[in-house]
């Protein structure tokens, strides 16, 4: 049996920054908050929370205290209505996020309508759309877009999308316009772990995402998979089941942009404990030695 | 035995105002040339050879005569040259054709690597490449696109391609750079001349498309319908063999932008003359009263 991890799983450039932002901005104030999860990690957001970040959800729950926006960003106008209030901000967005907000802003003050590709009801895409001060067009398919025809079509993506759902969608709105301009803001990392993740899962018998439900990316990576294998979402190694193994030969692991290598590691004891004597560790030297380095 | 003509075959709004143009200048001026074939049919440009209008392929063969720009357009640096030359220019190129020719040389300056949807070898194309002062990618299919990756990308399209040729190009670019811009510069009466000729050899047994051998749109046309049933590509009536009516019950005819009345009527004659008693004239009123109108 083996049980490989899809290499480029777990943390993502900009996860990593936000957590060490978090954690030196903790550091430095006895009381402070995130204004929404910081990451779309349960886990990790309670462990924060017990090195003494709390998580509030409105701007009510502040109360003046030092605020750390999370790696999502937040909508324009919450963050203007920070600075009126001279509430200290320790901004942990992602800057691939910053960036996408600012291509938001600029593709409407060109003139253009402004299409989202994302989910309509993810903080990234609100306060994406919030940058736009006309309205905007956010579809997660093709299938949703209206029957209009436009002049100019801006065209950005919540950055845990994948090229191929933004390729349909541009394919689909070369009719419906005359100038077409698309920032492909999906992340890098993002594609550079669905496409490890792919190849994983097509040498696999069973793939086990591992991730926050709620989290955007951990859950396109669960969809990519289940088109290809037999496919479980999971946020902790509890939530294994033992008859998941019977009769699989090759088992492959991958994680969110927003895991926490501990949770990959208690994952991956689960699975040895799980399988007993009969485990072959490792069949990737590429992947497990780094997974194992996690440690 | 139906014969059908395809909603909006012949002549398009570029080339009767080329042709208008042409005519015009010929009962101004005594002795006047067009560079290069004004539109894309042989017969006629013979046509207006015996109205007075000839055809010189160089600039030195102009000989300070008045010229008209051919549909298609010209390089940027032969209309400087005219200009140069002060010779007197009568400007017949399609407009949609100008507008493309001011989106290649604003792509250009805006920084964007200009790809080109067309054939290389076409002279709009050739015009177009002209208006970037930079290296020109030039496609007519995605498969010859080169491997780098690029910053920003500008799409232009020679006016007679297919709107599906442009969604597999913009599709193949997305993951290929950062931002891209699409001028869709299709004409709109290609489009829809594609649409009708589409859904009638859909409806039809045999199609018969009908233009200049040199025409960009209508080998499109033919290419078009060879994918549905069988498709004969002719320039003039003659080309008709009475074979290809055996068996067949719904003939499709269709022309090109640069095919002139007379023509499709001649080939329709002919159709009728090859058919003899069992002919069943017109299935569509829409279609063949307007065709019949044109003799």
């Amino acid at each position: 049996m083996n049980v490989r991890l899809a290499k480029n799983s777990g943390f993502c450039f900009g996860v990593k920054r936000a957590i060490n932002i978090a954690l030196e901005a903790a550091e430095k104030y006895d009381d402070i908050v995130t204004l929404g999860p910081i990451i779309h990690n349960p886990q990790m957001v309670k462990n924060l929370k017990e090195q003494g970040i709390r998580n509030v959800m409105k701007i009510s729950e502040i109360n003046k205290r030092p605020t750390i926006i999370r790696s999502h960003g937040i909508k324009k106008d919450v963050f203007e209505k920070l600075k009126t209030e001279h509430i200290e901000i320790i901004n942990a967005t992602c800057p691939y996020v910053s960036k996408t907000q600012q291509y938001a802003e600029q593709l409407c003050n060109e003139g253009y309508q402004l299409v989202i590709l994302g989910d309509k009801d993810h903080p990234e895409v609100n306060a994406l759309q919030s940058y736009s001060n006309k309205k905007v067009i956010i579809v997660s398919d093709p299938k949703e877009l209206p029957g209009n025809h436009f002049n100019k079509i801006g065209v950005i993506s919540q950055t845990t999308r994948t090229i191929e759902d933004l390729k349909d969608l541009v394919s689909s709105l070369i009719p419906k316009c005359r100038e077409l301009k698309v920032m492909n803001t999906i992340c890098n990392a993002t594609s550079v772990r669905q496409s490890a993740t792919i190849k994983l899962a097509k040498e696999s018998d069973l793939m086990i995402v591992i991730g926050g439900k709620n989290s955007s990316n951990t859950k396109m990576l669960a969809r990519i998979c289940s088109k290809i294998i037999e496919t479980h979402h999971i946020e902790v190694a509890e939530e294994i089941g033992k008859e998941w193994f019977n009769n699989k030969c090759d088992i492959g692991l991958t994680a969110g942009a927003s895991t926490p290598d501990w949770i990959i590691v208690e994952v991956y004891n689960k699975i040895s404990e799980c399988l007993g004597d009969i485990i072959m560790k490792a069949s990737s030297i590429a992947d497990i030695p780094g997974f194992k380095e996690k440690k």
